[in-house]
């Protein structure tokens, strides 16, 4: 019972087939093919508008190239404490900005609210000698398993662009919150404000395959010219390309994220008040002490401990195929343990 | 009839499958899965010698990490004016060195030689106000699609230790230098000097995999934090690392390559005195001058015009799966346009 | 009455003779002059030991190159949430470094733990996911003006040492530090577990002149080249050189810190209850509430506000040539308001 | 008799009594000051044009602060092979912008010419592969001791904006080339189509003092904030800007540049045809062969050696305040030596 993490797992069947499909022939190269100007009109239709779209093999590469383009190297990134930005990706943001600095946000459930966004900008207003305000960056769903609602967007949104700065989107499980919400994509992104989201579909079922979806490209210029510097410009392109349309087609994408989703609401009933964050994703966060994590690991439960050594927390993540037996059998270990 | 690069090819069907095979059931993300590391022990053995082994999607991915880890950002990358790493990667060795100063090497075929490589370290003598010797990087096969042999790099390498730095090899045609001459991996690797070897996959059957070999750790350390903050370790790094064994197994690497470099030598034959290079691997470059290219494009050749626009030279270039009828055809226009 | 900081002081005559006296002839550049040579012997024996020296003309620049000769650029710079190098320098130990993290610390007078820094070292403790620990930096004094004893900083050196990165220390108020606690100079640096100081003379009676102390090279390698690449090494090199021994000569540093450390104790004094840190080098922090703040402003008092708008809260610094008719005056009006 | 170099120089007297007149009394820091404001309208008027002003203490730091607001990291530096940038400041302008790569250009008398540059442009052409141009840079006068005129830089111009990138112009020995052609500062600047100009004083006068003068905001923003976090704000500004103020006054710049250059014209007349490159500035190039720099050196003559070690060939520089009985000697030796 493999709970630690959504990229433990392998790839969904359509996505492999995609592949061999995709191989007939010689094609152009570096993103001059068919199939991704296929993804680039897929992403438009989904989104309502007029969108750039660069695929990429990661989801620290997507967020990475977003960042870099959104903000200065003298800027601050904007982003909460847990983001995966900060605390997961090695300073790759560092790496790609040139050397601009995250400015950390508190908040419940991973989220930033308005007021948190606020007081952050007051931080560095000592002109030529702080950093400049740069860009805002927020995960939906966040890392503790939270959504955010399109007006909640809005709010960051609309401070973001009072500052002139952009709205980033870190979306590796924006398969996940719009399951959740059941809204549009338009309306969890462009349509509330983010000027570029990070799509994620590795975790959801693809092998390596994140798209950077810019709405305003005069927020994020040069994404081109970053991402072939950076090596994430594949030479045989096509193999993300027709990943992420394989992902798109038939909704596979909404009916992985479902799935997950609606495993880890059993999960959540299971856990009762052990929660110790919304159940809004594929991820259960609880905390029964230490002595019950224990029992579970002893059950065959693999997952991450949350937070300091000993806290008696534990993150719990369900993958696009994650087998329904394990989520059966955790949930009446659960039951059992909370008798 | 398109000769215009080997990345324009598909993958391998043996690697394709690869993909499928490594995809039942969950496994440790990040490479810590058993398909990396059986990676790394068939690279070793392979070249006889304790290894680290970092994969990666792209090429310029592959150098940049490897000179980033050899060269301080105030250190010179010595290397061919027509080497990959100056012309088609846009900047990407600056980027990962944070700054290092290419310094370019005439000779003939894309080669450099001992004498070159002397001149080029007594251009940046002067103490603290010129960048220090960083890194020797040499391609094998070149850009010329000429091959080093092992005395060849023996000689560039000794050169390069007795400064004190290390000698770094573009490998993206590693399969066609080494089908070329025929020796061990050993010997045209680590066996002649070379200190970490970019080795290519993609452009020879892949679809997306490149390997940095590092013999000696001692001139290469920090390419794992440099990977992952450069966004390019995969998190379900079976995928990376299923393609690399299945491009080893069974010699399938040799066996694309000698197919391509037997083509091209046909070509070669057909070409006669139009060559402009010595045809050593799946490269043939001829310059029979404006007119004669303008034919064959009539005949439905793609290539790409070589040198300064209007040189009358082009570049052929036959890919692992080239279609048999394609180089036939070739040859015949080649040979009655000779006529 | 100007309170707002020690770089608005001009600079000591000894100082400005100095240069003079220094002009006759032509001599080497870059640093090869009889001045710049005598610099390092002087802080040899001050230290009582072999040192390296680098002097450059800003506290932004010293800290910065020795930041980015401790740690790499996946590192992080672990120091206090309000150091100047987080608050003050727009992000120039992110750009010297090549992108290093910086992680905040809190702990009161802008002091840190030990327990402080043990618990920010276990923030990225995810392997390759994180950052790695680079360097601790503190600042002596402090930016609250309260000064590390030399226990306080071995304890400090301990933990850091033990984590296998260096100490750096930001002494733009070096002086100030020593004066305050009368111990010798390596007592309060090297013999505390210093591994770096920048040792700073501008805000105490320089025009502009700091000098990078390396004492453990072994932690600190390349700033020659660093420092050059960053424009900070000086064509006419003997004109910092210069500043820094009459700096020295006759202890004109300890002499113009002693006299703005006792005239700060004197507004201490005169402050009372109102004080909000400990008055320890040239710094008083006064918390009166705004309404006492807009008298002394009415009755001259010029100084910065601290902490957020309205906080209530002010910085009084005191200059090395302050005249002690204001600190005279400014006593005066604080006595008569906490009447 | 030490003809090495102009920054062996001490600094004229004029600009150390400026030190001291301004040190009367607190003022405001950081460039906040009433003589930082007065360098700024006096270089608007010196240019008949509105400036922007950035003092620094380097002409490296003015350089790389120029170039790395004209151009992307990802861009390239069209200079000459023997310029300043490229071989003497040890990779700063690679640090600087982040990696922008320079591309060189030959040409005589270290001047690139209309046809090179365009040939240069050339050499990147391929798209994302490529880095794009990014910004022309040249000096004047030149490192070889030749001066463009305002027409030679007006056709380097109109090549740089027809690209659609700028055209910085590095003015180390600004002086120099002025008094060569007694045309006025904007006819040689901003009349010629310079973007950006680093104007020297350190060679000519001053102890550490250069501006950037920026002539179109368009072409090089945020200089500010890239001054701040490279550490090159000082924060006793007044005494950047009373150097540049007493190096101004009274024409004395261009008091001292007469000089040097008519002591060069002096030794030009004695080398006669040992001359290798043309004497417009304060340089004097010389080939006589080893035997004669040799006897040259035996009768006290300190210079650099130039070229290849063994090329016979000396650069022999003039500074602002050299010894008239130097060059009374030198002339004298060479009659001599050429008898």
């Amino acid at each position: 019972m493999n709970f630690k993490s959504d990229n433990t797992a392998s790839a969904s069947p359509e996505i492999l087939a995609a592949l061999s499909e995709c191989s007939a022939g010689a094609t152009a190269s570096y993103g001059e093919d068919e199939w991704t100007a296929t993804v680039k009109a897929r992403f438009a239709a989904l989104f309502e508008a007029d969108v750039d779209v660069y695929v990429v093999a990661t989801g620290t590469a997507a967020n990475a190239l977003s960042l870099a383009a959104m903000t200065p190297p003298w800027g601050s990134i904007l982003c909460h404490r847990e983001a995966h930005i900060e605390t997961d990706e090695a300073g790759a943001p560092e790496f790609y900005t040139g050397g601009a600095k995250l400015v950390l946000i508190d908040g419940a459930d991973a989220k930033i609210s308005p007021e948190g966004l606020e007081e952050a900008l007051t931080r560095n207003r000592r002109g030529v000698h702080s950093v400049h305000p740069g860009v805002v960056s927020i995960s939906n769903a966040t890392e503790r398993g939270a959504v955010y609602a399109p007006g909640e967007i809005a709010a960051l949104a609309s401070i973001a662009h009072r500052e002139g700065i952009g709205l980033h989107m870190d979306g590796a499980r924006f398969a996940n919150a719009l399951a959740h919400l059941g809204c549009t994509p338009r309306a969890l992104a462009n349509g509330a404000g983010v000027d570029v989201l990070s799509f994620g579909a590795t975790k959801n079922g693809a092998l390596a395959a994140e798209a950077v979806i810019v709405f305003d490209v005069g927020r994020a210029r040069d994404i081109a010219a970053r991402r072939k510097r950076a090596g994430h410009l594949l030479s045989k392109h096509r193999y993300l390309a027709a990943q992420m349309l394989a992902y798109l087609d038939g909704d596979l994408w909404l009916r992985n994220a479902r799935r997950a989703n609606a495993l880890a609401a059993r999960i959540a009933d299971a856990a009762g008040d052990w929660l110790s964050a919304p159940v809004q994703s594929n991820h259960v966060f609880v905390k029964p002490g230490a002595a019950v994590l224990a029992a579970l690991r002893d059950a065959g439960v693999e997952s991450y401990e949350w937070g300091a050594p000993g806290s008696g927390e534990a993150r719990l993540v369900v993958s696009w195929n994650q087998p329904e037996e394990d989520v059966t059998r955790l949930c009446a270990a659960l039951t059992r343990l909370r008798a």
